[in-house]
């Protein structure tokens, strides 16, 4: 059975952690979710979500794919070393990764963002250009190994090609 | 191009009515939500979605499938005699309905549930009952065109059957 | 003295509990709440209400009246067998009872209501006749030791007929 | 049919309008809120009462009886003059009037405290004072035409005072 | 270094506590805050405020000024002797005291109103006249030691006069 | 009179734009909010502020100071090319510019990070680094014309060396 981790923390955008959680396990994924500590997660809306691993517990290679959801959650993801180990891990490895609206804020901290092209949510557009990203403005972008994608309306141009990805 | 239609209304569990909505535009359908009137409705936790149809300007015979939401718009639908007329097109010809959670309460209304074999949310367990319907305990139920849920950590097992069911 | 019961759990309707609770404590009597764990139970609107019984630790026929409030709690309140032989015990006794909004949810579940004259909020409306109730749309019904009501604009109505029936 | 006055604004405490209101009208008063404008007030909780007329359309002469509820409101209420002067109307008149918690600081700027024997949330105990009330700290106490209590718990011991009163 | 306490509860009016608070220690005081208990007090609006002392803890020798925002704290703070003896200590010694808005409620019940110049919110300038204070309406009033304002607006200067005052 | 500008936009951290203003009003200058759109913005925690200017109505040349709150408003504010401009004219003239917590999100799409010593909030420390800024972890940092904090916290440190640059 494939493995997929979320990583996340308080604050993320409900839907973009929901979605791909559920898409993930309806597709035949075994998901869990890393936070910086274990135990539950609130997103801004008011959904709680199992943190069943911490970051520094998370063994990176024993999962297939990677989903970084947006909302206030990345900004608190970023913070945590162990976090971007993770991150590093799935690019060194070209394993797939699948971010949305502020989940690049993630990406800029583990450095893997330069030469990439990839979208974000608007707020954030001008650190990724900072940090040497090719940023496009489109539903959804997948440049080998990193599908992203901007805000909830593009969820399913988001998960469709991600999970085109994953077949 | 398929087209899927979403009933509910003010007070819709958010992710019961995001997940599918996202999830069929992901399989290639039209989506749209209809509800009492035309325009902006609410979730229990605050998403606002746009409803392009009210119930009376549906015409149930240009949509190949039905998904009910629950939360606290099923009570809200059930006092529709339109939206019950759209129900029970989709039982008549036995076109393909998904419902989760209360949205059982808008069967019942409609009709429908004399007979056939569902899940609920366990709140309305005895309703469904009353009504001579055969409640069973489980994730995902499929009975003939219908396929039903409990709540929103059945949300992929829901989904994988009723996409099964559409191809 | 005189003892009236109350069940009732999380999310019940502020008023629909606290004013019968009040208006019983006026009339002269000694007034529980009872909810499926002894200790807080909170209103949808934010009101705290002790309950000082579990359900399984009533004895119906320590008290003379028993009050079914409305919201959410109803659906609460019917998973519990122990409510539902409380409500049995009041049924079966012809002792007097009062329902409001939701109420009659429990009735349903208590299997008491075929038969019976009775309203109810309009959105269980369907649920009262599937299982057999006589539902009728007027500020009060009296229907032997049933006395019902819809929603809070008619509560002074309810209890003018519910105190009416204690003297 | 006798007829109540209910005076009060936004951030009113909700059970102690709610209450009376619907106590008056079970009682068989015609009962009517006033406030600043007209139009709909909300309590703390959140309930919405309409107020069918602003103080300056009141005509004090043409009610029985008075009701000054508690919390956020007669801080607001107290600013206006008209609703100064109905007070004074009842206090002249001898007229019941029923007050509860904040409700004492209305009376206050009508001037009608001194050496009057009252309640009030204790919050404000020392404001009755400095405006030469004899301040008790009972349940509710009756004082000719006044009678007052303290916070939610004492409404039923406050209502069937007043009801007595009326009698 | 000069010492600077504020005295309040929960529910201040966030800015009216924390503007002095940042205020004083911009100006080079140590400031601390003293409340019912030590720990976290939380303001209107949501924000959270360590208070380090007990009211009963507070050598009021010790301290150089005296500042009590408003909101709803004011009504908690007066109940409690020992912050009453706080602010007699500041009045008996002439030593610099700032209020706003609810603030004065603390004023009328340590009985130091009697004959001084003042203002205060105008939901409680008739408890202020009751209490023998010769209300003001004005942005800031200085009357000897004592530096007054009405609501946040008045802030700059009320901050401005009692800043000159410490100098 | 001298002339402070304020840039912000819903969701600005309330405090990090009251007290600079009411700071800014007592130390004698004429102080304006300038938003995406003239009229009311509104905080996080709820406090509401008059942008009596939208950004593309500001002439900067007639404006002594900048200050740049943070929050959620610099993701807003940032989108905005007028208001881009106006932080470019402050630092091509070399005037004094106060920015805590998110507000160098603006810095950086205005382009006028690199080189500088600065601080943030942590969360956008690596953006702040990818732009070539020169981060720093301390409670305020003065770089030229350029005041930087990190959070509420260190604002009497950020106030008083704005003020000493101004004087």
């Amino acid at each position: 059975m494939p493995r997929a981790l979320i990583i996340s923390a308080d604050g993320f955008e409900d839907v973009e952690l929901l979605y791909p959680y559920y898409r993930l396990v309806e597709a035949g994924f075994e998901t869990l979710v890393a936070a910086p500590e274990r135990g539950e997660i609130r997103g801004k809306m008011g959904y709680k979500v199992e943190a069943r691993l911490a970051f520094d517990e998370v063994k990176p290679e024993e999962f297939d794919v990677l989903v970084i959801p947006g909302g206030r959650a990345p900004e608190r993801v970023r913070l945590h070393e162990a976090a971007l180990n993770i991150v590093r891990h799935f690019f060194e490895n070209n394993k797939p990764v699948a971010t949305i609206c502020h989940g690049p804020q993630v990406l800029i901290s583990a450095g893997v963002v330069k030469g990439r092209r990839l979208t974000s949510f608007w707020g954030v557009k001008d650190d990724v250009i900072a940090a040497g990203g090719n940023w496009v403005d489109e539903p959804v972008v997948v440049d080998g190994n990193l599908v992203s994608s901007r805000y909830p309306p593009d969820i399913p141009f988001w998960m469709r090609e991600f999970i085109r990805l994953l077949e």
